[in-house]
């Protein structure tokens, strides 16, 4: 960067060197790059081809670059977009159609039967764009997503231009989807090919849960899963209901079951967790296997309390996802990295346990590795993709900054997210979607109401 | 409202009968009172004279009325103003001062060096300044208030048009407010006596909690309190050390000795209540004391968790508070209102406790009958103070809707309040503050970050 004349020893000297092109130059009142730790005071990043070039102080910066596109946040945190490790996007549509129920009788009287009446692509297409909009204007700039018709959320994220892990679901009885666990493979593979070549959708497999995919499967996934080179989602030890009924039926803890099928290695992000004896978080770590937390869900359905902070001091890489929409109920990663950082507390009995630093990066960084993209993002690197968040600290509400990360976490909204670039793309522009049309998904979403209304 | 036609069998006659005329009359997509419970759709509240004229359809509203301020709010629902049943607003100005921290450690080496250097009445102005425009913002027409010089509080409550109870501080250490427990009651009589006339702003004594305030002028509290007809507003069983020190020192847990000296009484707010037994709960119950929950701040100092579900289950009068600003770090209610819904289910191991009709009246209702203010607000009906909020829900980050209670508590977000009255004045109107001068206060924030930033 110090240009062909970097040899002269007057530092005035360095500024007669060419500035370097680039498409965007952003300059930020902080940067936080969650890689390495820490806050960047007036520092600005240069991103160009989707790609960031330099993070640089401001006024260095200014020197060193030249952008058509130059923008000025001064009262503006720049962080890492957020990862959503888990979610069942399209569930949007079933936002608060039943709540305060318990469990069973949500999924049975409610969630199940509007599912088995409307599932299709259209339901996927529409409740999945509604969720691509919710994420883009909160920040998540990526999601690692479990439903049926994988190939069409795959469809919409590339139109919404966010990064997306579509899970190839795998589950025992039949759906709109697929009928049997052979027709489940087929079409898996399938739309795993179709994404071969894609550099913003990739897939994982996503067998549903231990109580609903049995051993035959389970273990097709894991030696496919090894082929494909992907991860394995699935949720696991989420309820005491679950561990009690797997002793019941399988002799042993599902974690026990998916380590003798091979399952529990680096590959596999187990979600939710709520149930965990000591050994099992030791086995799990052991595995090196990833795990994502889903705090709000696991709140609201009481499943049990996640031991996070054990978690972390195992060394086990744990990530955030707010599960579906309609078990939250909404899909905000700022409200979850804060219940997150509240709730690990109030657990582990210790005011210092999960500090905002370790929260942002659950919900970046983790969430990244998770599922094996930490190449290409979850930090604010050179030559990652510019997957960036603009927030806005200089707000009422998050005022006055001291810490920067303090803000974020413990008092910012979803509200203060006022740009936002995938992969160097402009998808949010000063609060306004560049990507989905609005007014046209909200009059959509109004008709799906009227249809799913009847399940209320 | 017939009019004096009244007796014609038409039905078509009554619109014929003047229209009364009103201040203001705003129609809206729901209406949700809380009083009753439910939720009425399309339904228009006529405001006079500060006060709840009438709700009723739209429809026969547009008859029935006639005002010359008229508001359409199709996509909105009303509810009554939010009640903060337990703050310490001027703590505003440390918020993110210092956090991730053990409790000690926090106010030992943060907060209460800063406050012994920094409080004063100018603090105080601006601390509170800051956050009633965080809380009119976000909803909230009412708090409970705890800290110094309260009579500054008044004055900016006053000021900014929001409905305040300043607490008259009593504890047995000196600060710049006051030197030993005779100044301090003398200056809680002066400051209510200021304020015997006032209709928005009220008063509680304030004696800080049972560790720091000795049985002399907690007595002395019970008697004042008595003779003047105010409430007690009181932290109590935030810890278990709080417990485990009484026992030592007192022989008794706090709430037994609160009961010896006559406090445990429907006059008593007892603030967080995380330590309790199932005896002390039916003592509670028995007492006919209001408990103020803030879950949020538990789960952030790591103090433990209220059995909210057990003590409404008691039959326990239970309100919400957000704690100090500090501590949170936000007065957000409509995240309070979540957490405690959400922590509530898993406290309980019950996913239909607390039902977001429940968390809504804890924030409104339960919150007055705590202040001795259920006559004047908390909810909306005929003859009470227009405290009021309209909260946009066709946002995409609430659609589609189903029910309006569930996407207010589980889904809905500070950012969604658009226009808030208070004893029907328009404080908050289209998103702008119309009481406060946000950039002037903006700045004297930015001259306390200067201040206090060598505490963090």
């Amino acid at each position: 960067m110090l240009g062909r004349f970097h040899s002269h020893p007057a530092p005035e000297i360095l500024y007669l060197s060419a500035p370097m092109n680039v498409e965007t130059l952003i300059h930020a009142g902080w940067v936080i790059p969650v890689e390495p730790e820490g806050v960047l005071e007036r520092h600005s990043i240069a991103v160009d081809a989707g790609r960031i070039v330099a993070i640089r102080p401001t006024d260095s910066a200014r020197a060193e670059y030249r952008a058509e596109n130059e923008i000025d946040l001064p009262g503006h945190v720049l962080i890492p977009g957020l990862i959503n490790a888990h979610t069942h996007a399209a569930m949007s549509l079933m936002r608060g159609l039943a709540d305060d129920l318990p469990l069973m009788e949500w999924l049975k009287s409610h969630i199940w039967p509007a599912e088995a009446r409307w599932v299709s692509p259209e339901f996927v297409r529409d409740g999945s764009q509604l969720a691509m909009a919710e994420m883009l204007r909160s920040g998540t700039t990526c999601f690692n997503d479990m439903y049926f018709f994988p190939d069409e959320v795959a469809r919409q994220a590339k139109q919404a231009g966010i990064r997306a892990v579509v899970g190839l679901i795998i589950i025992d009885f039949p759906t709109a989807w697929a009928e049997n666990a052979d027709e489940y493979l087929h079409k898996a593979l399938e739309v795993h090919d179709g994404l071969r070549n894609d550099t913003l959708v990739t897939t994982a497999f996503a067998p549903h849960a231990p109580y609903t995919v049995s051993d035959g499967p389970l273990e097709r996934v894991a030696t496919y899963a090894e082929e494909l080179d992907i991860p394995v989602h699935i949720h696991l030890h989420e309820t005491a209901d679950e561990i009690n009924d797997s002793v019941q039926q399988f002799g042993v803890r599902p974690i026990e079951r998916l380590e003798r099928i091979g399952l529990v290695s680096p590959r596999l992000l187990a979600v939710h967790m709520t149930q965990l004896e000591q050994d099992e978080i030791e086995r799990i770590a052991a595995g090196g296997a990833h795990v994502a937390h889903c705090p709000e869900s696991n709140l609201k359905l009481a499943s049990g309390f996640c031991p996070t902070a054990k978690l972390l001091g195992a060394g086990i890489n744990t990530a955030l996802g707010t599960d579906g929409p309609a078990s939250n109920n909404d899909l905000d990663l700022f409200s979850e990295m804060r219940t997150a950082a509240l709730l690990a507390k109030g657990v582990a009995g210790d005011a210092s346990a999960l500090p905002a630093a370790a929260a942002l990066r659950m919900a970046t960084l983790n969430g990244a590795r998770a599922l094996g993209l930490d190449g290409v993002t979850g930090s604010l690197e050179p030559g990652k993709a510019a997957d960036m968040v603009a927030v806005r600290l200089d707000d009422i509400e998050t005022s006055p900054v001291y810490h920067p990360l303090s803000q974020l976490v413990y008092a910012a909204g979803r509200d203060q997210v006022t740009d936002v670039w995938v992969a160097g793309r402009h998808v949010l522009r000063d609060g306004e979607l560049t990507t989905i049309d609005v007014e046209a998904l909200r009059a959509r979403t109004a008709e799906w109401r009227k249809k799913l209304g009847e399940f209320d």
